[in-house]
């Protein structure tokens, strides 16, 4: 429990599973896990609740560069949550792969780096520069569901 | 061939190989085979004889919620097409894992699980709860080739 | 060194690792390798010195079908820069699996895969029809970092 007493120590708690408005039907896992594989599906920003956190819209018109990097924090937080509900204790996490993080982005905003940074910064802060490292692309989307700012999904390897 | 005798009993069929415009060139492997894992391609919702299935456009402009949910599970009939061609028998299939499904969203169409869910529901009626279960992304892109409504790639385990 | 003669041949230089503009901060890998597997993070189109090749902008408005396809091949020659640095010796690259190829698209643009032939073309030429055989998808982002036209990331199999 080496990752939860970091959590613990940076003041952080994981939100429950999302909270979704009613009648929205979500079939499928939040974290599928197969050998040594743990796929994440795309997570949203959570509230300590597990509500959407405000605020939605999009990042460069409705969301600041500050708040953008905030909601991929809160995701983080969110991915998180799933991986210790499914894992049982986040050790088992013994390396991060992929991390695709997606910005729902106005007109012309092209940061979408500086975004996801709130991401990969938790990532590595909790797990270090060798588990914690990870291929990522940070991209710029049309829409995304409940109109949420950032929306992340991930590959980690994870100790049987 | 359970799966196949669960499509029948459904009355689907599979398409065959997408039939795409004239000079269209599509130099990538619909599914790519390598150890227990299948990765397969983007694909598009299809008609029984292969070519790409109307309406098309953009969900919540062009196409309703009911004709993008349907797309969604034309585009599960589709991506089982190719599998089935690659793998002979789609109880070769064991679980899924990654399903990214892509929605050509009109400007504030924020409902892409509603959608994907069009493939999921297919997945899960075919596979069942254990095998079918699979990480999943639902996601509003700003444009699709040949402005197809819906588009999925996925990753599946697969027997040798 | 065979892919490296292979380029060699065909004249083409792998440039280095991206050139940024200031104060961009990217804290995560370009590829992140374990066991035989390379995650391959998001690439830009780079000069031969490593910054980003222009033109940058929209696909269909900004930049054309040529210098879109050019686009997707100065992407390939990025991914295998970093490759490269990873790997030592790109003969190591066994297998192609995932290519998903994103366009930079000005509405109305749905030629998407005509733009991501740039990237596979060249890989194949490298690796043959059967290493270099990769699922894919080619599909149209709102927005991009930096305004680049063209981004794909990647998984591969490597030997160790």
């Amino acid at each position: 429990m080496q990752i939860e007493a970091r959590l613990k120590r940076l003041g952080l708690v994981l939100p429950p599973a999302i909270v979704v408005p009613p009648k929205t039907r979500l079939p499928f896992s939040f974290v599928r896990v197969r050998g040594n594989r743990a796929y994440v599906s795309g997570h949203a920003p959570q509230t300590a609740e597990g509500t959407i956190a405000v605020p939605v819209g999009k990042v460069g018109r409705d969301v600041s560069l500050t708040q953008g990097y905030q909601a991929a924090r809160l995701t983080a937080l969110a991915v998180l949550g799933s991986l210790q509900r499914e894992l049982g204790d986040l050790d088992r996490v013994t390396a991060w792969l992929r991390v695709f993080g997606m910005v729902n982005s106005a007109p012309g905003f092209v940061q979408q780096p500086a975004i996801i940074n709130g991401f990969s910064d938790l990532i590595l802060e909790l797990w270090g520069p060798d588990a914690g490292a990870h291929a990522r692309s940070a991209v710029g989307m049309a829409e995304l569901p409940f109109n949420i700012p950032v929306e992340v999904e991930a590959e980690v390897e994870i100790a049987k």
